[in-house]
């Protein structure tokens, strides 16, 4: 019978053991953190009216997303990020749940993009946000938890630059320019990548020369959290209620996250702007000190109107987003594997002398110990076995004459083989061989 | 603004957080079971070519299947079982793999079913399965794993049903009705629900009334195992070489589960069949004492041709696959929480008058002491934190003057308040009381 050929779509890929195993690991230390932090998990379908999703106008993002009539002709898609769902979840729940509400959300999204970009068409988001609270001990929270989840990680240094919008915009209602702003947000945006220069000439096309030159001074960092933050109230009229405001609030911010210890992986820079219309009040991302050209690996900010397409209800939050398939490239690029912990730690010989039930016997006794272990299924040789495990990572091969004893246990990576009287003493080097080469 | 009204589409729903946590916390325990024998994750795209997932054919499964063009006008399809998408990934991967692979898989699939008979068109799947073997070992794991799932969910007690196909057939071709084995499985396949007397009927109307009788004394179960695998084997042509075989791997399979301690969960039920022509081998269900009316959680059996419809190479396999869903029902029924462990543990009381940078200073220090903890982000009435922890499940709750005390402790459920003085006692209040929580 001739075959089809075995292929994915073009931007799909999938998932072998190995980075699957890394995924998976990452997806539970984060988890973990934000257990620690109070958030609750949820989740939404990936097929969704397609009004729901796109809401009413067109854009960019429309043409991207994976839209079509399902069976009862309704006009559907595929979810093509977590933020808008989570506003229809809200909208649609807030009654059933409770507020402040603090979830996340770890899962995949789809957007028919470009691929030559390197990008894929299919890839996995995780959201984190709390919702119902204008709080600044909120604000500080994403924070915190971005900072723990960093720290979790072991990505090494790292700082969230964070900034507020209302200065921003308030310095740019003093010069007249709030009208511009969203060009020249999206300018400032660009300062990383185009160089000061490329930005000052956009800029002075935009406003007056003189404001160019305030604005460039106006997103340079200075030296600490104060003074920085000083510098950009100073660009304000000080009489300003919505700038004093924004200037309150970030102080109040730093001082809850430097209560929490983590004030030194916190700056106050000018120039992080976020592209979106969306957010009103504190932005941030996050910068790998090893690995800044990769640009942020978490990113969010305050947004006051979550729902506001659902529902007259206001609903006020502050959240922010890790980059998964960022952080998956960067842990590979720092060299730090993850997924260990999911390969079997045994692998049982089957030489076919033993009977294949007392192997049996001898894995569910080490299982019943606390070991991952399997027994290979035929009597192979030897060597075959070891390529098995030495390319699933299983660090111990056992031989067994019965399922008491003696047995032989392998080191693999040493090429070590050590004579074990019984199963207690067999537990024990097993232990102490695993933990050693952890 | 008119609002659009927020809503799902027929058939699918939102995870609110308590069920969302129970659905994490039941696949956390299935995926430490998979690891435990040796299984790996994968992951494959939700979208595929539509000739890849359905093959060349029609039939029931392609009306229900959500199939569309994409953006380049491929014709693609979301999956609809993990089955098929495994098929394919091993097809194309084997090269890059080892063999025996001995994979899991936990994710959605999407089917557009009728919705009436209360079923969802997206759900969860769990599949683990061992390729590239043929050995009665990898047709005793999956029952050993299969057990070892059920007994880390806490479902009570519990049977594994398994029968071997060749056994039915090779009956049915002494009795010369190989050519209806389809139809007649399938009858027999509806014996508990359609019971003796009509299923007796069915059959006579594809062999003769006395064979008929001869198909209903060989699907009953005897007293043990031994019994009735004898009875079974007697009603084959005894010098019957596959009749021979089956026979033999039945004891061979019994025998290492037997081993392993788990030959009380197993039991050899001639009226399983399971529907699929698919199945060539062991098949297997799983019914729960006490619920034996929702049907099998854990089904599957042997395969000889996973990847015929991508590749020439042969590659035998043995698998099964756990009803998410209905398992979660099963819990539910049964009283079983699930997810606790995923709650915030300790509520920090915001009252106004100790400044929100101490709570957080205190949060921080106990969630380095291990504790899940929050802090409610404003000023609010005592008794709306009271209520929003108990919303969340969350046990306990404290009142601080400072981040280093003196605090009060609040235990929710018993509405009883305990002074303690310093934060090393407050931890281990926390952790006494946490434990007898539990």
């Amino acid at each position: 019978m001739p075959t089809i050929q075995p292929r994915v779509l073009k931007g799909f890929r999938d998932f072998l053991p190995d980075i699957e195993m890394a995924r998976s690991s990452l997806i539970k230390k984060l988890e973990q953190v934000f257990v620690l932090f109070g958030f609750v998990p949820i989740d939404t379908p990936v097929l969704e009216y397609a009004d729901i999703l796109l809401g009413k106008g067109g854009g960019e993002t429309d043409k991207q997303v994976y839209r079509f009539r399902d069976h009862g002709d309704r006009d559907v898609a595929m979810r093509f990020d977590l933020t808008v769902p989570f506003a229809r979840f809200m909208a649609e729940h807030v009654e059933e749940l409770y507020l402040p509400f603090r979830r996340y959300h770890i899962a995949k999204v789809w957007r028919g993009e470009n691929t030559q970009r390197g990008r894929y068409r299919e890839f996995m988001q995780c959201d984190f946000d709390i919702v119902g609270t204008d709080a600044a001990s909120a604000d500080a929270d994403i924070l915190l938890t971005a900072a723990k989840a960093m720290t979790a990680l072991k990505v090494g240094d790292f700082s969230l630059r964070i900034n507020h919008r209302a200065l921003f915009n308030r310095f740019l209602a003093r010069i007249d320019a709030l009208d511009k702003s969203v060009e020249i947000l999206r300018t400032v945006d660009k300062l990383e990548k185009t160089g000061v220069q490329a930005t000052a000439e956009t800029l002075s096309t935009l406003v007056a020369p003189a404001l160019a030159n305030d604005i460039l001074s106006f997103i340079q960092k200075e030296e600490g959290f104060e003074k920085t933050l000083n510098k950009m109230f100073s660009f304000c009229n000080p009489s300003d209620v919505q700038a004093q405001a924004a200037q309150r609030r970030l102080l109040d911010i730093m001082e809850c996250v430097a209560a929490a210890g983590d004030e030194h992986r916190v700056v106050l820079d000018p120039s992080i702007t976020r592209g979106l219309d969306y957010y009103t009040g504190m932005v941030v991302e996050t910068s790998l000190a090893a690995l800044p050209e990769i640009g942020s690996v978490c990113s969010g900010g305050r947004y006051d109107e979550l729902t506001s397409l659902y529902t007259d209800r206001k609903l006020p939050g502050v959240g922010a987003s890790i980059g998964l398939d960022r952080l998956m490239a960067a842990l590979d690029v720092l060299g730090i594997s993850a997924g260990s912990d999911m390969s079997a730690q045994i692998l049982i010989i089957n030489q076919g002398e033993t009977p294949i039930a007392e192997l049996h016997a001898l894995a569910a006794s080490l299982r019943n110990a606390g070991f991952a272990c399997e027994v290979f299924p035929e009597p192979k040789k030897t060597i075959t076995q070891y390529t098995y495990a030495e390319r699933k990572h299983i660090p111990l091969a056992v031989f067994a004459n019965s399922s008491s004893g003696p047995f032989t246990i392998r080191i693999l990576s040493h090429r070590e083989n050590i004579e074990i009287a019984d199963f207690a003493r067999l537990c024990e080097t097993a232990r102490k061989e695993l933990h050693a080469s952890a």
